[in-house]
């Protein structure tokens, strides 16, 4: 239950940021089907810290190495295993921290969940590290779904209030790859610089910041997902509150659609040649829980980073008293714009899992 | 998977807004657990459209009958099965609407999934009217917390963008119990006096609103929650997403944490009474998806209603063409006020079986 | 997880023996399927105790009414739900038991997990009654796999010992249909004889007898199940085993084939109009938890019925002492011809369930 | 879903027989729990093909890797992940074997569901190699229940319709742990012998025979297990079938008790030293589906292995005609006795699983 999503298409992840290595195991990938390892590579490579002095200056490299399921470089209907090393473990950065829980991290809930056999070293399985296995499978769902005409992409919505331009009416493969292509991953490049100037004035302030990831979904055909519980959001929304930091997800106007009037939110329908479309898309390509056919649209909000360097108030558990806590280490000021291939990978996955459900109910 | 959510605890959805019946089937209740029919009736009326002029003139009576699962008032372990008969149906208010799909509405993506099969009379299974059902599994769950000191409760946060007084720090079930008995679910009732004004001016336009609900509950214990795909978060969120019209869910400060530096978003914590706290709650009581002991807190969007009664684009789907539709009947101008006991009712179900779980998973 | 079992098609039984109604939520039927009445209630009245000796004297009538899931005839895409009322409850011939656990019945597992809240009347929820919702949620599975070609079938293989005839190598749609009609479900009907004797024999001595049924299913294509734990024998199996007085399940040869050699066991392939076929199905159809597209033939060993009008040793709860029980009140002396339909239901839905899954994993 | 089992604690096994490793994701066990390496290792041992003329001639090490999950010797509430290198690989043995299906082996049916992607070489996933993790997971379960007073053991109950004697009424942990210290797991060593001599013959014969096992659980307390679809044997039985070769399951009596009187195969209940128990235990420890305190006792029927050296009949798939074929390689006689600690381990996952459930359901 725990570090595990999806019904016919299985992703599990496993491993602790400082321990040997961490992976995942896919089982239910269609068979037959090329894993393109260059590609995958590349798309790795978008939430790895690079150089960048916007990230934590950790060097992961992040090759994943198959155990399992491929065979001449194509699945094989065998449950696929990958394993990434873990080289760069650097487990003194993180002593002390054991009596002393860090704000906003989960190192407390795990003491309150396992007590004193939480491995709060580097945040354990808690940790961001752990969205590079959920890259490897998602990566290689989003090969699945290309070459089905299907195609994910994501953008950064804002970075400390920051906004960039939003997705237009019908984002295209095309803008898709662009945006991944840049350093930077945002559609508007002044409002990515302006991103960049917080980020580092953050950083510099001994702080973080947070942001909002913009994912669609191309392709899809309309009808996919189920009644109530079993329905496109649910399933995307149990998922992507999987990756750290997420606090919150929304689907096309989301919140913002709690201010309009109906006659604002409701998208007129319309045919446009020979087929029904809608004319604007407030409800993110989804009524009732299932895909209309248009642009399926999500947004997820990542918190700030809570790994700063200020000092800052917390408890030492062994003595139950307040105390101070100043964390050293390597610290992303930022997670947001890295954990945009991991929104991709995650709504990937998820959606190729509903398509594998297959035929939408019938055989 | 589709009308279904829980896993020790199942609660299965069945029923159309205009058939027979509509009602629930709930699987894991705890046996031995009264069942305060009166106190279950008060919750259930708290969605029921009044005859106030703020919801839909529909009368619904929504008293269940329980065909299983009870003797002498409590739980016997076997499966509880409540029926709610259907006794207003209006069907002919929906005539003509098989070919013109509702903007907004679930029609056109029943009729894509579903074809000429699809009930689209009332919205069948996707009408708000199987929240009824939802609220009797909910009410329950909601009696068998409180006996073990944990409480939910939730108020109207917003309504067409007029804003409630927040949640305090520290919610008591006193403040619950006293905003469920007020006939508009709010903090500060002038606020609420506004948002009545707001509903009522959209009604004489024709025209519809949506609001955004706050949802919170007391009394958990710290470490309830699985990390990543299992955590709290994941399983709210997968819920919440089944009642219709909810279109974002949020924890804490949720979108908002995504404009807040570390600094400001990490909550401190402090040593109180030999009990470790948090001085804030901006992560709504949830670290890693784990509880932290203090007040879980989530927000839900919900849309403004889509039937309205203005004219509307839309297409003939016999045709496949352009064509405007009137909708005629009883609509609900808001259906935000009436969905906070829904939120209550499904955040209860969930807490309670993920409490069930049990032993926070040791043995 | 308790009363339900399917993936994309779930099957929820409640109601207990002696309460006012028992039914089933089927969720996940394919849309726009024709539910035939007259065929699902002959299908029902094969394991509804008749007049005949052989039975209980119990009158059941068994008419499903749907209170949703159905529109003009057909599926509609929402959860169907079926109740059948309990008109000929007696729970006064039950009075007394509630203190005095019936050997080889749940009301002792019942009291140790539910204490005094379990319902021991009748045996509530344990009851064979409730195979007959169980009936109504396979029957619709028949027809709809039926209208695809696949045909589920079943037969007595045993009762009290006795052997019927196995099914031939490839059994028949025609045959089912004709074993299905008969009054004692068995192919040899001399056998079939000397079964009903067998039973007569034991109810005369106030005793009672079990059997084995063996069920087949035609048409499936090759390649159905996934392996090692979502096999189709995994599922069947996991399904079976909530039949009541249900102690074993086997597949082909199933424990006969623990005795023979592989040369004798393993079926040898040949062509045969251009298909591979196995020349023997001593693997039932199934290898590696896959379909071979061969029958997929199993058999279910139902014990003795435990309420048998013999004085018996038991244990007085109240006083935790030794005592004596004497049942009294209308006991089948065999269940298990009455059980062929409910093994026909299980299997028949389990199968759809995995159909539907569609397309062998492909999209 | 396919090469996963269990609800809270999850099993997930990877690999391919002649891939580079195999292993298994244990998602759920409780954080805190020692891991004694060299019990694992013995009882790994147990399976592993030693220099014995009863199994194969292929050495494998089996030594799990550790990549996740443990923190100096204890598990840490993230997910274990095991890894066995995959060092004595001869895929050449099976060259050719991809265009003729082995008779008995899943070739075909993977050929049927994947067509060329299947990896027909050495049986894939579909091998018995795959159990090998299986007994990781298990054998950790074992320890961590031992712990709580819950012991599993098996014997081989039968090797080619030679039986053993069956296990006494209450067998006790010293004997399990006897058993399981001999190199041939049975009770009766003249039977033991005589089975040896029958698995020589078989080998000399180019041939192979299949075996029973019977598996006990003692220490449960009463009341463990869910009715209809959640009890103990839904659950056994649909994770026993996904160790290659079963075809059979069943619950203490099982198919005999069908051909036993009500009278016979009822289970007297008596108070002994305050407890109820039962003076036999034909139910095998279970009735409706759940525990009644007294041993759980299981069997499996494990079918002769298919690979022979006899020539057979098959097919080829490239040309669709009738061929011949002779496997060549390591075989093992039979696999009955190596499945013995395959059994016990599947059985002990599935009941911690259950256990930590937790509370019965209550909380």
């Amino acid at each position: 239950m725990s570090s595990e999503f999806g019904n016919l298409l299985r992703v599990s992840v496993f491993g602790q940021s400082h321990g040997r290595a961490i992976g995942v195991v896919v089982d239910g990938l269609p068979a037959g089907e090329a894993v393109d390892r260059e590609e995958l590579q590349r798309f790795l490579d978008r939430r790895r810290p690079g150089g960048s002095p916007l990230s934590t200056a950790r060097r992961e490299t992040d090759v994943p190495e198959f155990l399992s399921g491929l065979e001449d470089g194509r699945t094989c209907g065998a449950p696929l295993c990958a394993v990434i090393q873990n080289a760069d473990q650097h487990s003194k950065d993180y002593g002390g921290l054991q009596d002393k829980p860090r704000p906003g991290h989960a190192d407390y809930t795990a003491w309150a969940k396992w007590g004193g056999q939480a491995d709060m070293r580097g945040g354990g399985h808690f940790s961001g590290r752990l969205t590079a296995p959920l890259c490897v499978a998602g990566g290689i769902a989003k090969q699945i779904l290309a070459r089905r005409g299907v195609f994910v992409g994501a953008h950064l919505a804002a970075v400390a209030g920051i906004p960039d331009r939003p997705f237009p009416l019908r984002p295209t493969a095309a803008l898709f790859e662009e945006i991944a292509a840049r350093p930077f991953p945002v559609l508007d490049e002044a409002a990515g610089e302006r991103m960049r100037s917080a980020i580092l004035e953050a950083k510099n302030g001994l702080d973080s910041v947070g942001g909002v990831i913009e994912c669609a979904a191309t392709g899809l055909p309309a009808g996919l997902g189920e009644p109530m519980f079993g329905g496109v959001e649910n399933r995307l929304a149990a998922a992507l509150f999987g990756i750290p930091a997420v606090k919150g997800v929304e689907f096309g106007e989301g919140f913002r659609a709690a201010g309009l009037r109906g006659s604002e939110n409701n998208d007129p329908f319309t045919v446009e040649d020979g087929q029904i479309r809608a004319e604007s898309n407030r409800a993110g390509g989804i009524l009732g829980g299932i895909t209309t056919g248009m642009p399926l649209v999500l947004r997820a909000a990542v918190k700030p980073t809570p790994s700063i360097g200020r000092p800052q108030k917390t408890v030492r558990l062994s003595a139950m008293e307040d105390t101070d806590l100043t964390i050293h280490g390597r610290h992303d000021p930022c997670v947001a714009h890295r954990a945009v291939p991991v929104v991709e990978a995650v709504a990937a996955a998820v959606l190729l899992d509903m398509l594998l459900e297959g035929n939408h109910g019938t055989f």
